[in-house]
Order: structure tokens, then C-alpha cells, then sequence
């Protein structure tokens, strides 16, 4: 059956969104990529309920929470209803943050994909994006995979995003 | 019964996106605003089926229309699943393109609000924003209403935007 | 002799950068505009030397005051050479900070423009920007103008950016 | 005698901003950083006198040529004020552009830097960046090099930005 949603998850600066966009780039149909962030973007600043601690670990409150698990429904439904997908997450909760978009895209052809990077290029690249807050690379990079069960992994350390786009591709049904 | 979307509708320049962060900060709950460039800026630039005229008017092909209505099935999902909506329109179709959001929303508690600008006006405000193509303030105006019936109607010739912003949200239920 | 430079202050939401994209599209010369973010923009987000205070007052420290000083010096060579530049500025310390510009554009031709705007109003249109920190509008209204000498006033409460403009244009050189 | 002005030269996507924001974080002083696209954002986009060819060549006209001039001689003014500059350019004359920065830095200390990737690994990252306009990294990679004289040669392929950037900060005087 053919893929109707591709998930990728790794740390932060680990290279999943520039995999996301080789991805649009390489396969026929047209993909939506739907990053971490997005959901953040779509709400009033100071209304998230996301705080970011002082060694730039995430805390994320219930009232996200709630939002995301609609806003996951939503997502599974354009899937349903025949928009191809690329979710580009970091599953802080690994195995538990798997769980819920598996409940959410039950029925649906998914493909898991785990992007790795080894920490301290991750922390390197982070601080060539510019961001002002570091440090999410490093504390990001092991704990999103502990528990979660992939198709395919790439790892960008020293493979190119389209290099590993291409190994995603493959395994498209 | 309590109002789950809000559908904006207007023409390029005529405000609405100012108006939808206006309701996100005074509105108690928080609401997603999700603009009509969204669905664009999640696809391969080169992949969008879409296209400008020379005057400004936007070309709208067939593989956009059909991830559109899967688009707008997930947003209507998000809503139903519990999530705060504004949608931020352009109703090129005018009567038709508020006929597909009925469709996709059906159901649900939705509150219909045109956002007016004299055309003049629009095209001032296009030219302050910087944008390079313009010409779609003027081409948009008047052709994005007509036959689309509201539930409250707003101009922001000369009325700030979190003054409409108060008017609508007056009418939340 | 030809306007070289021309310097809009006022308070943060009070309209200048709308101003001086409508000046850039009206007037003929291509014009360079110099907006008050951009040299915090060019510099290591860890290493501007600005902060914010809890009130969205802006705390400027002694470093960020060495690299403006060199800043000024080199956009005003840019306007010695022939480069036609519009300067959007908020001059927290009215009159000293004017005296800056000033003893910066030294045997330049400039046109000095202030942008008032009614403090509510611009208030307003912060939460309509969306802007996370809210609170500089009202700060900034009244102060930035204090001991400030123009040649021309424009005041946005009730005026378009692009009405605004011309105004400012007329009094072209 | 310390260096005042660091000239990165290399082709689009090749690796320069990133090695620059790098620059900014590691190097103890503040450094601006700016592009090669910073003067076009500033100039009104119908009034720039840049076009783009149809395989991804820049096409710059008289206009431009004549504001970049002033454009430059400000930038210099800024470090000869004092503001340690990184300058990120793509050489598209060669050794003809490199001659131009030359005239206008006549007089500072200057370390002049060529960053190097290989064609299709470039051309792989210009597709991960979601760049509408592709085929500007191989079009470039070779041709910017052409002539120029560098004090340090670094190259991104195998090579992460942030230890380009360590052997760059390494010949700062």
C-alpha cells in the first residue's frame, strides 16, 4: 500500500528539516512538511503554554498538550483525506511521544524515520543556524530515540540531507 | 453553543491577519490562526500548482484544489477534535469558495465575518507592507464577497483592527 | 540641494516602516532604508549588548553604544557616496540621540521627519503585529519625540502610511 | 595588527553564512555580520537592477552597481570606525569583485577567506534550503574562485562549519 505519511524524528539541529524539503523536492507527488514548530507559529506567543529551560530543555505544559492532540487529529484527517504528509517532530517523550501519533494515524500507511546526529556536530550546527538559545542539540539528541521503533534510520553526520532523502525515498510504497 | 471557527474573509491588504492576532490576545482561550498562505508555505515552492497573473490575479490549478480539500477536511478535524480555529481567507470564488468551508465545516459552531477595506485604502497598505507584486489590494476587493453571506461584518477603512477585533469577539458564543 | 538622507523617528508601532516603503516606491531614486533593528539583526544574538525590561523599555549598554557610533559613521559615508538612504529610527534619548545623527550626517542634506502617532492607537496595532513583548508602543510615544527639532511632522493616528508619504515627499530637495 | 575585516568569498549555498554566524559566536568581540543579500533587502524589490537568468545567473545592472559602490565604501567606514566586520560575497567577477572590495578596503586590515565546496554537494544543499530558484551552486562554485587571492582557503564539504570557522578564527590577528 502506498505511503501516506513519512515521520521523521530526531533532535533538534539534527537535519530533519532539510530532509523534509529533499524529500518535496525528489518524490512526484506533492508533500506537505509539517515541522515541530508549526503548531507553536499558529498560536498567540504568550498563550502557548511552552517554556523553555535554562539548559534549553522544552517544558511543556497541559494546555499545549490539549491543543496538540487536536491539532494531531487534524493532521491524521488531511492524510485520510488524501494530502501526502511529512511530520517533522522531536519526540521529547521518545516511546510516549511515538504512542500518540500512532493512536492518531492509526489505519494510515506510515513510514518511521529516524534521523540521527552525533551530538557535537549537532551542537556545531546550531550554532552556525544562529539560534540564540543553544544547547537543545546536545540534550536532544539520544533521549528522542529511546524506545521509538523505525522503518528506516539515516543518520546526517556524514551523509547529506539529500543522501539520506534518497535512502527515505526508496522505502516508499 | 459555544463558537469553534472563525472564518475571516477579505481581500489581499484588507487586514485580516492583524484583525486574527488581535482575537488571539483578547480572545480567553487559545485559537490557531491559520492564514490562506499556510497550505502554500507548507509545499515545495515549485510543486504548489499555483500561479500569478500579470495583474496581480492568482491562477489556482487543479493538483492545489485537490490538496486544498484535504487541507480544509484536517482543519475542520482540528475544530471537531477540540481546537480554537481562525481562518484567514480570500474568497477568489467568492459564493463557491464559502460553499467548499461549509462543506468541509459542517457541524460545527462557525462564525462568518467579512473584513472590508475600501480598495484605495487596500492598495496603500499593499504598497507600506513592501510587497513586490502588487495589485492584488485592488483586484480582490470587491470580487471576494460577493454572494458570501456573515454573521458580522467589519471595515478597516478607517476602524483599527483590534476595534473590529472587539466587535467580533462581542459576538463569540 | 538634494534631500541625501532623510531620518524618521518615532515610537515603536507608530508607523515608520511603512512610511519608508511607500517612500521607497514613490519617490524615484532607489533609496536605501535603514531600519532600527538592522544593526541588532547583524550582530551575535548573544553579543548586542541590549536588553528589555520588564516593561518593554529597552536597556542599551555600553557596548552596543561603541558599534552604533561606528554603525553611523558608515551609513553616513554610504549617503557621502551617493547612496540615497532613509534611516527609521527611535530615538529613546530625543534630543541626544538626534544630536548623534546629527553630528554624524555632518554636510549632509537631511531631512528630519518625526511620526507621531495617538499612543492607544499604536498600542493597538502592537497587539495586531502580534509582537510577543507588548508595552514598548506606549513607552516610546511620547518620550522619542522630547526636545526633537523636524522638518516635517506626520502623525498616523488617523493618516495613511502612503498619505503620510507623500506628504514627506513634497518636501523632497 | 588586529584584523578589522574578515571577506568571505564562495558560492550560493557553499557554506559562508553559517561559517560567519560560527565567526560571530566563537571570536571574543563583537563582529557584524553582512551578506551579500542585506543590500538588495534594503532597496524597494522593483527598484533593485538585480534580475535572475533562467539557469540560476545573477544579472546585475548599472543601477545596482552604483549603490553597491557607496554601499561598500560605507561598510568600510564602519570598520574604519572601529565595527569589526564580516563581509559574505559571492565574487561573481572573480578577481574583478575581489579588485572592487580591495579599492574600498584600502587602508584595513584584512584577512581574506575562500570557502570552497564541491559542486554537487552544493547543489544537494541548495535543494535541502527549499530554494524556489535552483542551479545558482553550480553555477557558482567554481567561477567566484577565479583569480582571487586568499590568506585562508577552507572547504565545506567534508568539513562542518563550525571547524572552518576555528581555522579561520585561528588566523585573526
Amino acid at each position: 500500500m502506498a505511503t501516506q505519511v513519512i515521520v521523521l524524528n530526531g533532535g533538534s539541529s539534527s537535519g530533519k528539516s532539510g530532509i523534509a524539503r529533499c524529500l518535496q523536492a525528489i518524490l512526484p507527488e506533492p508533500w506537505l512538511a509539517i515541522g515541530v514548530d508549526l503548531l507553536i507559529d499558529l498560536m498567540h506567543p504568550a498563550k502557548t503554554g511552552i517554556d523553555f529551560g535554562p539548559d534549553g530543555e522544552v517544558i511543556v505544559g497541559p494546555r499545549f498538550r490539549a491543543v496538540e492532540a487536536a491539532w494531531m487529529t487534524g493532521v491524521a484527517a488531511m492524510a485520510r483525506a488524501g494530502a501526502h504528509v511529512i511530520i517533522d517532530d522531536v519526540f521529547l517523550g521518545g516511546a510516549a511521544s511515538q504512542r500518540r501519533w500512532l493512536d492518531a494515524l492509526a489505519g494510515l500507511e506510515v513510514l518511521w524515520v529516524g534521523v540521527r546526529c552525533a551530538s557535537a556536530v549537532a551542537a556545531g550546527r546550531e550554532i552556525a543556524r544562529g539560534d540564540r538559545d543553544s544547547g537543545m542539540a546536545v540534550a536532544q539528541a539520544e533521549v528522542v530515540h529511546q524506545g521509538v521503533t523505525y522503518d528506516v534510520e539515516v543518520d546526517t553526520t556524514h551523509t547529506e540531507s539529500l543522501v539520506c532523502a534518497r535512502s527515505i525515498a526508496a522505502r516508499i510504497g
